[in-house]
């Protein structure tokens, strides 16, 4: 399987998914590491590993910012030094937990599995519309499938025409006006962007329009490395530029990070209703998961390029995420090497 | 593990498993193909994963001769060509679902793994029995075990003497009168023969023989390489020459197909009697299999040569074959060096 | 990971583990074995795989001293030679089910993996104490966990202090008043000795005790390699030199085998009672064992001196064991190369 681009943030979790002085324990880029809220209000990020006898910290307790391990009660600060032990000596200086740089930004906790002294916050996505002041339900699941695939599924939404036709009802409208437009943004974002002019309209919005009402659409997607995910969507009467909105702009989250090279964690958003929920839940379990699960076993862990897949011009989006990430991996390990 | 002999007919599965305008997705090999029926009544096998994005193609749907995506509808004829697509652009050539030559013969589906210019129907083996008009019962099971480790056990019968006692009810006149010899065809068929001759008859078959009456008994095992194996069986008077029968003389299918390394499809045919399937069941899963498996798990990878089996002049038959198949396996090394 | 030495006693079970006329199938370090009771009171042990065509011969029958396959009716002697054929030829002498030498000493079973030469029963360790007659339950369980991560738990009682305060209630007297000693014996031995001086009484204990009595205590652990331990415990009214006692000197097997590199044999006695053994259950099952299989997933295949492991001072005992099961390690080694 391919490395982890390491000089990177990526998204650990929901700042909600902490618990109130308690711990948070997740399985990151293959490795156990548990998160948790300081005094001070900022995060600190620990391996999920004693450095003595190798037991999962979070067993233990937590007191003030020192995490107690449940095994031989030594103690670890934030920066992971052992601040804390039962035994007469002095713990040496050497036993650390291994820690990462982690920031809350956009209501997510961001880690960076790199070099510390690159870690500067300014490079975190922009996800600053998940700041709004909105009761959205912010959630979380794990997916099985390489994050890779998981963004294939994201950055070529024609799939929508086939396993979302209930839930988006694009209704072939993305092959009959669709236009497809690839671009990159300085700070390294990639969009890929489709736009249907004068389409028609979906069934579920016909009540809403007058009788043979076209619409324009977007669905832009865009792509942050190593797979954070943001969908712009739009519909508004066909001709008045979106001021004659059908569904006004809206943006949400589709941030991915892997667990293992097989599992993804998604962090997704959506209105908090039941109903809301409900579609979420086809969309990602029902339609999208046992697409990307079935990618996964078709490679049964043979690298994507060495299965020779067919790219198709409505790969582009996904295959210039795939390079871009292939051209930071091949840097670091230029520089390790 | 040792390699499979690709150029070789292997059963695939029993005409009827096909299912009418579907398909029948099934591990061969360790890869996952589908079958399906074409209009013209011939068969096409396709690998069972999408050139595109590696989804199963049997989680899509057939129309007519080709196979529909389910993730972004590209079509799939039964050269394994795409031949539909629901994007503007032609889909280049060389976007190919694997395809492997298919034979109906003999109400079996063959298939050859190997270089499709050599997979000539006339080397599939002969199970012309199999096309008489009776009302048996052709069934699948899969059984756990290496696919050789089946054939060791069809071709060394002796082991009905200890698991097969009350279904086969050999008692014991296998060892007392039993001659075994082990010959060969011109098309490479390898025969284990058991011959009984002036012998015990079995409790079962006593109501129907006089007190002392005593049986002469066929017990030949035939196969053909990879793993094809034909049962004739038949009873008579002692001294009849099988003029007076007990068992009239009949033929069985025992056709093995690797699914995986470790597991094998194992086909059968029996009367189709509620008594007849409970008898096969007893036979095949509680009788053969338990040993079958015990053996694979004590191999526990191990190559079977390397582990120095012992190797009993009963064996003979069942080393020819491995021996047999181990010459196909070198040859074909050979040609690929 | 690291291999086992071989020229060692190991315990492979209770005597008692292995029923009157048939046989006990375990597997230890990594193969399954099969212990039987021979007519002249000894044992016997053979590879549990026929010879032949491999299947376990547990499945099979013991008629006296012979093991009969239950594939092909073989049957092998307690040295592991073919004695017995229903074939008309005699087995080939080659024909050999392997063996180890098991002794019975110490109401266990011993077994030597090594070089059956060696197999002096002089160096199956001393636990003459489990001799006494005492109506003692004497138990089996399997713990998941390689086994040198269980000798560190049992050579470090400090974590007594986190995991059974309520099963040992030392309550703090281990820091606040223990003094560590680790010594070695002539054949061996290695002690980790915690003798607590003037120390608190638990709580348990005050009802037999005048208020404010303070005890002396000894928790001393013996081990043999590989991981053959034994618990020594004693209470006394301080300053009496353990003549006023509150809890006799006594003494408890704490036997550990490798079923697996990631699973353990635990052989250990407790009294016969429905609350001694719910307490032996409580301090295995639900506080050491989490700790072990926590620190062998933390570990997660990695080899312990590669995960560069802190060593307090209190691991003096544990980390001696470690490094003696190594130099015999690297001494198998060095004689095998």
């Amino acid at each position: 399987m391919a490395e982890y681009v390491r000089n990177l943030w990526y998204m650990a979790a929901w700042e909600h998914e902490v618990p109130d002085g308690g711990m948070l324990s997740r399985r990151l880029l293959d490795k156990a590491w548990l998160i948790h809220r300081l005094d001070s209000g900022d995060y600190a990020m620990l391996e999920d590993r004693c450095p003595h006898r190798f037991v999962a910290l979070s067993m233990g307790s937590k007191r003030g910012d020192v995490i107690h391990c449940r095994y031989h009660g030594l103690g670890f600060g934030p920066d992971g030094r052992c601040v804390h032990s039962p035994f007469p000596e002095t713990p040496p200086e050497h036993v650390r937990a291994a820690t990462m740089p982690v920031v809350a930004r956009h209501r997510g906790l961001w880690f960076w599995p790199g070099d510390p002294a690159l870690a500067d916050p300014a490079l975190i996505p922009d996800f600053a519309f998940l700041d709004r002041d909105e009761p959205l339900t912010r959630g979380h699941m794990t997916m099985k499938g390489n994050y890779e695939l998981v963004t294939d599924n994201l950055m070529d939404l024609t799939h929508a025409e086939f396993i979302h036709i209930e839930t988006f009802g694009v209704n072939g409208s993305l092959f009959e006006s669709g236009v497809q437009a690839v671009q990159q943004d300085p700070d390294g974002a990639i969009w890929n962007k489709w736009t249907m002019t004068d389409a028609r309209a979906p069934d579920w919005a016909k009540p809403m329009l007058g009788e043979g009402q076209r619409v324009d659409q977007k669905l832009h997607m865009r792509w942050h490395a190593p797979a954070s995910l943001a969908l712009l969507i739009a519909m508004g009467k066909a001709g008045t530029d979106y001021a004659e909105q059908v569904i006004p702009e809206m943006i949400s989250p589709h941030i991915i990070t892997p667990e293992t090279q097989d599992t993804s964690h998604y962090f997704y958003e959506h209105e908090a209703t039941e109903q809301a929920r409900a579609m979420a839940m086809q969309v990602f379990v029902e339609e999208d998961e046992p697409m990307i699960a079935a990618a996964h076993d078709g490679l049964a862990g043979q690298d994507f390029w060495d299965a020779r897949p067919a790219i198709l011009k409505t790969d582009a989006g996904a295959i210039r995420c795939r390079r871009a990430l292939m051209q930071l991996r091949r840097r670091e390990a230029g520089e390790a090497a």
